[in-house]
């Protein structure tokens, strides 16, 4: 058996996880709407045999534009359509998994279905989709209502949704399309399978109107915090993307999602869990302190104000460099406690925050060589808090050539790293099966 | 001013048209499934110097198994996902148009700018979105209904939807964004409109989350028949694909259409009608007619009589060659009546009713020469007919390959067809112009 080795996704939507990453002297300004951008991003990954690139989403705009200007000196305002970019880039890569975001609450699982299925075609078995129930009021006024479901609802809802998915992944059977064109018979009827589907959200027939796909099924990716979102992610995901600032909330994270499986007949290695990691390296520490540094200074107050305002409203009226208040109007957002937690614990201004959060944005971020980087995700990936890690570059694309350039072969040195892709399909390079018929369909949802 | 010239689309879909079309000895059977052969069609298309290539879909296989083993006879069964389709296929093409079909029965406006957005940012400006509003029951079952809702729901829905989608469309001007680094001005807040659509359907906010597309707005595409159907497209379309047999009903058609867009503002000029035509050249007529008799005797009688029941109901219990019967099962689409007309008028049996649709299913069809096609071409284009065509190949490659080799160059020599792509979107191609802000907004619906 192969050694275990580290697993490597990337956030590579617009220009970067940072908050000024748009306005870096080497970052394209129009990074968010280029498509030659992305194609750069997505074969930076690929050159870095990352297992996927990964396509956070909103449907909407998720950044608040409170107070008033801050929407506007941020580049979170614009990007591509994550399915339709991702086919776009299957074109120009041969390896990478392409993980786009499509969300339960607002989409019907016939779609969404069939658009996976669709890309994982098109890429030859590459896709996967990371399964988000759309927590904000902003993305549910576009679609009929003025406000997001409640939690409960909308993970109730997400839980069925995957069933539906899987179950229409598996209308046709892998040899089911014989295609035979002297007796004329297409497809052998005895190997397509009708849904008819019945449940408390959905009611859809099937079959699918596209064939098993080269995976079996797309790869589900999912990033609950929370304990109906952890629960959905034991049942159903493949891969798992975290967000833990210590070794020991990572760990307690990883116990708990891989607890959960046994009971939905599953074993902990097929399950990755991957913490998102905001890695900054320099030849030196103070090389890649300076280079953190320069989009640190480029943060407008405005920008740091309307971060802040996502999680906590708008605390535009207290002094900036004073401490922070009790908020004003602190939203439903699990990261919201986190950080007035730390600002709390560390006597942090309103400034300090923003800043503190500028970055990887309640994410863990290692500042260093290549070494400290390659220490940090050691020791993660050798302590049960990690299988691997989801990379998020603070912008785009130097932040993660940095990464490939730097820190890959220093984890292919220690062994902790592929030297090549091991297969071609998304699931092959994860080392988790094929899924095979009858795998990939209805899990019972946790009771 | 350049003279009017002939536009040129195909209806790319699978393995084309006819119902046989897998089973020509040259096709690869597998082509509904295979990137390569799409990428073989798009591009002997592109070589053709044509407008468009054209995906129809429906969300959910749109061919009865009735009698039961007519399905898994024909290639009318899985499918790529349209929108996820072109995107990778503007990766390897430079001008063509890209249209794929979105039905505004299941889909959600937002959803529908989005995407189409994209494909237009991806492709440089080629994308077309073909407005359905899907008729089958099947669909229906798919989306938690058990039938389509009713004719006049299903069109009030659409005029509004296609409302919204051109709202959204209109969310950012041409130059909202200025991306100035130092200033630290990402868009100009002034040039950001938000739709705040509220209407009986739809509720939606915007601002679309992605910016003004190279065309302005994407193309509209309809294939209405009816009353509602031709209002819908005067009142919002920039290409209209027709159905019609005859130089009569041609006109009829274009006229009607045509003469309801003063009351939108419109000239007639702004939209292009393009009925479908089946065209089967040879280098003699009685090269085509064997070529097109490869497909007619490939035609099994079990996919004959499923295609007739896709409007007439199951006619099994009846004697094959024995006389069209009153439908047992009549479906509700507007193909059925005419196709009974015809059985009637010409003294049609059963097997000679299928055969006379197994290959344009309805749409104009003419074997012959070069020389005939471009007469029957030019005499509609001369009459108040058509703007031009969209070619319905019955097989492909092989049935486009034919079109661009022979009836192309025919073309060409008559003055009746570019020689070389006038511009790089979609719009310069057909010679409309760019959706300049506020021209592509809310059009009132039909009083
Ligand atoms: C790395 C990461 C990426 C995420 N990406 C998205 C996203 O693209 N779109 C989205 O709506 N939510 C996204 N989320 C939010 C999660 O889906 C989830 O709502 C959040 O982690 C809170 O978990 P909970 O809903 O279980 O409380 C992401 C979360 C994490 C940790
Ligand atoms: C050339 C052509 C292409 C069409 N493509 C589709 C399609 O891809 N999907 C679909 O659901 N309907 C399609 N239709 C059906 C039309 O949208 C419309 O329902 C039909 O022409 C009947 O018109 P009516 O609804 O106004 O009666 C097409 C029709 C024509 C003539």
């Amino acid at each position: 058996m192969p050694a275990r080795t580290i697993k490597l996704g990337v956030s590579m939507i617009g220009l970067g996880y940072h908050l000024a990453n748009w306005r870096h002297p080497d970052a394209p300004a129009n990074g968010n709407m280029s498509l030659q951008h992305a194609m750069r991003v997505i074969q930076a990954a690929e050159r870095g045999l990352f297992d996927m690139g990964f396509l956070a989403d909103g449907v909407g705009i998720r950044f608040h534009d409170e107070p008033k200007g801050a929407l506007c000196r941020t580049a979170k305002n614009v990007q591509f359509e994550p399915l339709t970019l991702l086919s776009a880039l299957a074109m120009v890569t041969r390896n990478i998994g392409l993980v786009a975001t499509a969300s339960t609450t607002y989409n019907e699982p016939y779609h969404v279905a069939r658009k996976f299925a669709s890309l994982d075609h098109i890429s030859g078995g590459r896709a996967g989709w990371n399964v988000v129930t759309s927590v904000t009021d902003m993305e549910a006024r576009n679609f009929n209502r003025d406000a997001a479901p409640g939690y409960d609802l909308r993970y109730d809802r997400a839980a069925e949704f995957v069933a539906v998915v899987r179950g229409l992944w598996d209308s046709w059977e892998d040899d089911a399309f014989v295609r035979d064109k002297v007796s004329g018979i297409n497809y052998d009827p005895t190997k397509l399978h009708v849904l008819n589907h019945s449940g408390p959200h959905f009611k859809v027939a099937g079959p699918l109107n596209i064939a098993r796909t080269p995976q079996g099924a797309p790869v589900i990716v999912q990033a609950g915090a929370s304990d109906q979102g952890r629960e959905l992610a034991a049942a159903t995901a493949d891969v798992v993307y975290a967000a833990a600032q210590t070794l020991e909330a990572a760990q307690a994270y990883y116990a708990s999602v891989k607890g959960r499986m046994a009971k939905y007949g599953r074993h902990p290695d097929e399950l990755k869990i991957m913490p998102g990691l905001m890695a900054i390296p320099g030849r030196t520490r103070q090389e890649a302190q300076d280079r953190y540094d320069i989009l640190q200074e480029l943060v407008d107050p405005l920008v740091g104000l309307g971060a802040l305002s996502n999680y906590l409203g708008d605390l535009s009226a207290y002094p900036i460099d004073g401490p922070v208040p009790e908020p004003p109007n602190r939203r439903m957002h699990s990261r919201a406690g986190i950080f007035l937690d730390i600002a709390r614990r560390d006597n942090l201004s309103i400034r300090q925050l923003y800043l503190s959060i500028a970055g990887g944005n309640g994410h863990r971020t290692v500042i260093g060589t290549p070494a400290d980087i390659a220490d940090a995700m050691e020791e993660w990936f050798h302590h049960e808090a990690a299988d691997g890690f989801n990379i998020l570059p603070p912008w785009l694309p130097g932040g993660l050539e940095d990464v490939v350039d730097m820190v890959v072969p220093e984890l292919q040195r220690r062994g902790l790293y592929r030297t090549a892709y091991e297969g071609s399909t998304l699931r092959e390079n994860l080392g988790i099966p094929y899924a095979a018929f009858g795998k990939a369909a209805y899990r019972p949802a946790a009771e």
